[in-house]
């Protein structure tokens, strides 16, 4: 196992990183920028190097000032958690090539998944379940014109490179092509310096599930579940539960077991997530069920937390446990997901005023505790949220029998969660819990945005 | 199921069971003394009424007041915690008497379990092992000498009513047995008016090792497996944990078995805790193996979280569940336990100084996050301890795939602690977690005291 690693990353993640590190037995060294020298994760750090000043650009994503730290701490690792460089296959090429372990999926999976349409080909050849759509770059109107005929209407303009919504432009009806197309391909040059675009069939009211993988160097990968990510704004996620509450055992199997072959035909390895997209209203579209591959995220997720409550198994420790050489030494089998997770995330936003962003110190901070409450979070009471950084500060995860009581336990904690000198996302989710859509399991991914927040 | 319950404890167990509360949709209504007029149980709590002044025999021993402010509040039911008057089987009738439901076990069977030698027998009976010894009052010398030529030496002559080292005397050759003998029943007269006292062979060195059992009215009797609790100093346990190490799977199910079997032949309702001792040692004294009946607590126990860890069951709701009549919903099968939990009772004690207690100021509290760990707690940053009641304010508790990942997260987190103001256990706890004999399990009720704090 590794003596010495560099956490790549900041608040939440790297106190998660550095707890492993610590019960693993490893050194921990944190880099901070200007903004965060006194914070959480350097507090809890063995070591912590300045890597540069308060914006991302001068600092968390500055590769060489992280590699610079790594050589002066002498690490044999680097973990990049996830955000900033954690999907850059770039960086994770160059500490590949230098003297420290990667922890995380090789570059080349990495870069096989980065790219959209070489994704879905890799998917298609596993026989998992994509969104019928186009694999080559698409540049005449009348090609979309006969996708349309076939699959119907809506349908997706999508840009090669895109993300979060950038890029992507949906088409209602063929009137709409030419000009939908040309918005495409402008957004894909300016936003990824790609002009290639693909099609998809549109899915108006999917839900949003995704599937836990890690996977060894000696060819093993495993599944911990999947988990239903459909609270979303603004292709945010703001909740996620396990199990999906809307699957059943039959197609939760399928899915599993879709998204571990489709990462083992790429040989990846490490901790991944490959997200789907989930439709029941679309039976017989797909042989496999009503699930569609969507993208694989080639790196840990905030969200991982619910998986490991739900099966008792530490995926960062795996990750490191994974990057050294090890074999991961439980079979499927022995994965057992127990219970029902639910995962809040806090995020220095007022819910009422479109989610807005609001830095500030944290002069009251109290987290809840008790049966079935996890906290995971970058912050201690007196802490400042800067605003130079995403506006996710904490985590709080609740546990139960089955989703009645993950629900009952999360209205409880949210209710003892003290916070003042910012507003959060606890007034939204409390108002999610008790949203009869919400509770009923009646939402998609757009239910935030056309039933919830229109109240 | 209940509407309003009347919480008739302070601190950590008053703000357990008004989570379970919350998280049920019952009204909790907390009791407090003078002393605890803003603790966090009474700020937890949907209405809180007065009882009394600080001293315990003025407020929460005050049958009276707490019938009373029942009556006001207007509840339909009374849990009792642990300690106070959670197995005084007065109060117990007494409530059962009333217009109020008794959250506990009927005060019957916690008379039948609060006699030893009634006890004794009861288990005998049902074929549970018990130190060998006897079961009526013992008043002539001449019937202790034969017991320890049949049994051997040391011998204890215990008084009948007694408990926690009281009335308890050791003999350890033939000509120590008049005065001993004298002397406990001396003490049996004092503290607990009653002078009978009977014989048990003496174990030097056991493992304390108890059996969580719940059961409900229509005749079902669970589970949820053993704790090992012999990290003790002057038969007060300081650290607990499941599964017991020493065990094998075979004698773990015959304990737990005769557990059920005992408590089921007693009519027994509610959780309880079946204490044994486990002494290898003494091979071929019993025909199940090497574990002896010691005691019934007749209550829900400090320690409970650590089974609600490992099964995911949440023992309090279902005292709450069984106390309205509802039928426990698992099988035995059902409880399935996983991983190893371990628990850290925080005290205001310095442990430096003969674990005396010390009241304070709680001025810095950060209690430690993230995954594995279980905060439950009676506190608040900015409270006080007081000198009026058990210096244990809170517990920590830890869960990880075994025993080895389980001490790994206990380090962690008790690092991650941060308590200013009063000395706390914590350093004892750390200590421990570095000890060789803990760690290579070779440790018995004695060992804290006759190795641990003599280093």
């Amino acid at each position: 196992m590794f003596e010495k690693v560099l956490i790549a990353n900041r608040e939440e993640i790297a106190v998660r990183l550095i707890q492993a590190c610590t019960e693993l037995g490893i050194e921990a060294v944190a880099v901070y920028s200007d903004a965060d020298e006194d914070a959480k994760h350097v507090r809890l750090a063995d070591e912590a190097y300045h890597i540069g000043g308060s914006k991302a650009a001068d600092s968390y994503l500055d590769q060489e000032s992280l590699l610079e730290a790594a050589r002066e701490a002498e690490v044999d690792a680097i973990h990049p958690g996830y955000g900033f460089l954690a999907e850059n296959e770039s960086f994770a090429a160059n500490v590949e090539s230098s003297d420290f372990e990667w922890i995380g999926p090789p570059s080349e999976a990495m870069a096989d998944f980065g790219e959209k349409t070489k994704a879905r080909k890799i998917m298609e050849r596993a026989d998992v379940p994509v969104v019928p759509g186009t694999t080559n770059p698409v540049t005449d109107p009348a090609e979309i014109e006969a996708f349309g005929e076939e699959h119907g209407y809506p349908l997706a303009i999508k840009a090669d490179g895109g993300g979060g919504g950038r890029g992507l432009k949906i088409v209602h009806e063929p009137n709409q092509i030419e000009s939908k197309l040309k918005e495409a391909i402008r957004e894909g040059e300016a936003y990824f310096d790609n002009p290639n675009v693909y099609l998809e069939r549109f899915l108006e009211s999917p839900r949003h599930i995704e599937v836990q993988v890690i996977a060894d160097e000696h060819g093993t990968v495993r599944h911990l579940g999947e988990r239903d990510c459909s609270i979303q704004r603004r292709q945010q996620k703001l909740l996620e539960e396990a199990p999906a509450p809307v699957l059943d055992d039959e197609t939760r199997d399928e899915l599993c077991a879709a998204a571990c072959r489709g990462v083992a035909s790429a040989g990846y390895v490490n901790a991944g997530t490959v997200e789907f997209l989930y439709d029941d209203s679309t039976d017989g579209d797909s042989d496999d069920g009503d699930f569609y591959f969507i993208e694989v995220n080639a790196r840990i997720q905030v969200e991982h937390g619910v998986s490991e409550e739900l099966t008792g198994i530490d995926l960062v420790k795996w990750q490191f446990r994974v990057a050294a050489g090890e074999e991961l030494s439980f079979g499927q089998d022995e994965v057992e997901r127990r219970g029902a997770a639910m995962e809040f995330r806090l995020n220095a936003e007022d819910p009422d005023n479109d989610f807005t962003p609001i830095p500030g110190t944290l002069s009251t901070y109290n987290p809840p505790r008790g049966i079935g409450v996890r906290v995971d979070d970058g912050v201690d009471e007196g802490d400042a949220i800067t605003p130079f950084y995403d506006s996710m500060f904490g985590k709080v995860i609740v546990t139960g029998e089955d989703r009645a009581e993950a629900i009952a336990r999360g209205k409880r904690a949210l209710a003892e969660t003290a916070i003042e000198g910012i507003p959060t996302t606890i007034p939204f989710h409390q108002r999610l819990l008790e949203d009869e859509g919400f509770l009923e399991n009646e939402h998609s991914t757009t239910y935030v945005e056309d039933e919830l927040l229109e109240e």
